[in-house]
């Protein structure tokens, strides 16, 4: 018997009750019953964002609703600064670029944050850029970013702030409105708890007023129809029924939780990760860790070959299943998740699955060194 | 966000694709759909009981076994010997009693085992006896009793071997046929994985002899009405469908793992336990430790209130459900259980909640003791 336990950066774990929800029926979604249940979401999905913007909900995954705020908000030749501190931060300028965009590309020593000072010195050398893309959290790093000093930049030096909040809405606090930030992203499979399949994004009155000029081709991710249907509680395209059916359950056991229980929780969490890392001798990979997930490296003994085999083993032996490095990381870091449907207890179980994956591998661990100080890193917060 | 975790000696934790049936349609029973499904399922029950004999389902739960077999297999005045080392053996007792038989009752102190040679001593000093009634694992104590031993000196004596293996069919190796066990009794919520509702008993070819000369009242619980429609892949009164189509899942997973591997994680699962209890300085209070669940006595220093609040915490704060003593056991115990759907990552976070419940109580506790020696019994395993 082998139970299998997801600590991954999406997609994450799903409550019982939200399980409970997809074995209801189907309904059809030009009903007033779906618009009465879409009502119930986007209500919802306005407290999440913060903001008394309209919430649109895409049925693509996270990468998709980046792909609609480029070709939604820009035009040809335009000029867009992307903040680049890894995996995700380049898939905006891939986006960019592939709609003909100029990308001028602050690109971070992987595992840091971008400097304000930094990003201030790009924005004055490159006045005419109408925004800068960026991530709230760079999940393949562990970066947090410094989402508020971003977002002032962008106010004075008149530009928009597009920020992928894809693992970050919902366990960081991101108050839309009272920050100013001018497109802000989500996907289903990260706090919101639900399977793949759903995302979710809301653009401010400036970045509305940028959709009027754009000259970019689109028609599934086209935000202007999407946003005429969905103020009157329809979809344009035919949405993912049953995940709104989830997302209207997940979303009521966020808002019972509060949004400050919330961002407490995930910052606890991430505490106790972190402690129990450096009991376990681990160094951390991420300069500006983040709550959403603790990236530290293999040990220096490993080989690369060695450092994927820690997450081969807790997969395949102990069925606790983490991420590990992308690309040129893989087999250097371990990503240690603590975000969605988490609590302490599956945190210590990703904790003492890496002790025992470890000792597999004959590095030395004193069994209890990791799990302890989960516990008592939770218990001092 | 609270999530629970159940580790007690029944209900147990249900597996994913076990709960996916509970939303199947429910079928009706008088059919050759149903036919066909409860053959599937008579089936994996003799695999489990390791015997040739029909399984009866009879839609109660163990108790309502227990009583069928008491009214099905003796006549008002009949002698019976009682092994009664806790609730459940008393339970024996009070049955027997209502029926008018007379109850021949080893009282056994509470944590441990009938002893063989005083249980040979009492058939002797009885030996008109017809059947001697027992607990495989007495689950108010923890207590293991020796199941082979009773069976083999009821065989020698001419006396039916009655087992209640409500809490050990499906954990401990009990060959029905191989030993000769007269009757066999188990329910859906342990073991089996499944919500409380059904349970399941087999005869020997002495005890289906023995329902012959039967004279007590019986109805619902007629095991030969019963026998002879589940001969035919029917049951005499409407039976627990969704229950049954859950059981067939649930059995088709236990089949998978096999008999010796889901024997040997039920051991590992108990050595985790008791070497944490050990590493956090616990006593261990049964002194026959049963494979089911591990007992300890509450810390010497708290009082009977202390020792029932650390149950209450590690649920009410911690989302743990565990067990305490029942009756004058009360806030003296806890009962550890590490049967059903359970892993080590299981077994690690009830005694990680029982280290933050017993700091939280004041008791000195150096966090990880507990949860590393689960990981180090594990692996030692």
């Amino acid at each position: 018997m082998k139970k299998i336990r997801l600590l991954t950066p999406g997609p994450t774990a799903i409550p019982e009750s939200v399980l409970a929800k997809f074995a209801e029926p189907v309904i059809h979604h030009r009903t007033s019953l779906f618009e009465t249940e879409f009502k119930v979401l986007q209500d919802h999905l306005k407290w999440l964002f913060q903001t008394k913007q309209l919430v649109l909900t895409l049925t693509c995954t996270g990468t998709g609703a980046m792909e609609s705020t480029v070709a939604g908000l820009f035009s040809p030749g335009d000029s867009v600064i992307v903040v680049n501190g890894g995996k995700f931060g380049e898939r905006w300028t891939k986006l960019s670029k592939t709609y003909g965009l100029n990308v001028d590309e602050i690109l971070l020593e992987r595992g840091t944050a971008v400097s304000l000072q930094e990003l201030e010195a790009r924005m004055r050398a490159n006045p005419g850029a109408k925004a800068v893309l960026f991530q709230a959290s760079e999940t393949s790093t562990g970066a947090l970013m410094p989402v508020k000093g971003i977002v002032d930049l962008c106010r004075t030096h008149g530009m928009l702030s597009v920020c992928d909040g894809i693992t970050a809405v919902g366990i960081l606090n991101l108050p839309m409105d009272e920050w100013g930030i001018d497109v802000l992203i989500t996907g289903s499979q990260k706090a919101l708890m639900l399977p793949p399949g759903l995302s979710f994004l809301a653009l401010s009155e400036r970045a509305w007023k940028a959709t009027e000029s754009s000259r970019l081709p689109k028609y599934y991710f086209d935000l202007v129809r999407e946003r005429k249907m969905q103020e009157k509680q329809q979809t344009a395209w035919t949405p993912g029924i049953s995940l709104i059916h989830g997302g209207v359950e997940s979303l009521r056991l966020l808002r019972e939780e509060g949004l400050p229980a919330l961002f407490e929780r995930h910052e606890r969490l991430a505490r106790c990760t972190r402690a129990a890392a450096t009991a376990l001798g681990l160094e951390f990979f991420s300069r500006s860790p983040s709550p959403v997930l603790t990236t530290v490296k293999v040990p220096e003994s490993f080989s690369v070959e060695q450092g994927k085999q820690i997450q081969k083993i807790m997969q395949e032996k102990y069925g606790v299943i983490i991420t590990g490095g992308q690309d040129e990381l893989q087999g250097k870091i371990l990503r240690l998740s603590h975000f969605g449907y988490c609590d302490v207890f599956d945190v210590m179980t990703g904790i003492g699955a890496l002790e025992l994956a470890l000792a597999d591998l004959g590095h030395p661990v004193r069994f209890g060194s990791g799990t302890g100080a989960v516990l008592t890193a939770f218990r001092e917060t």
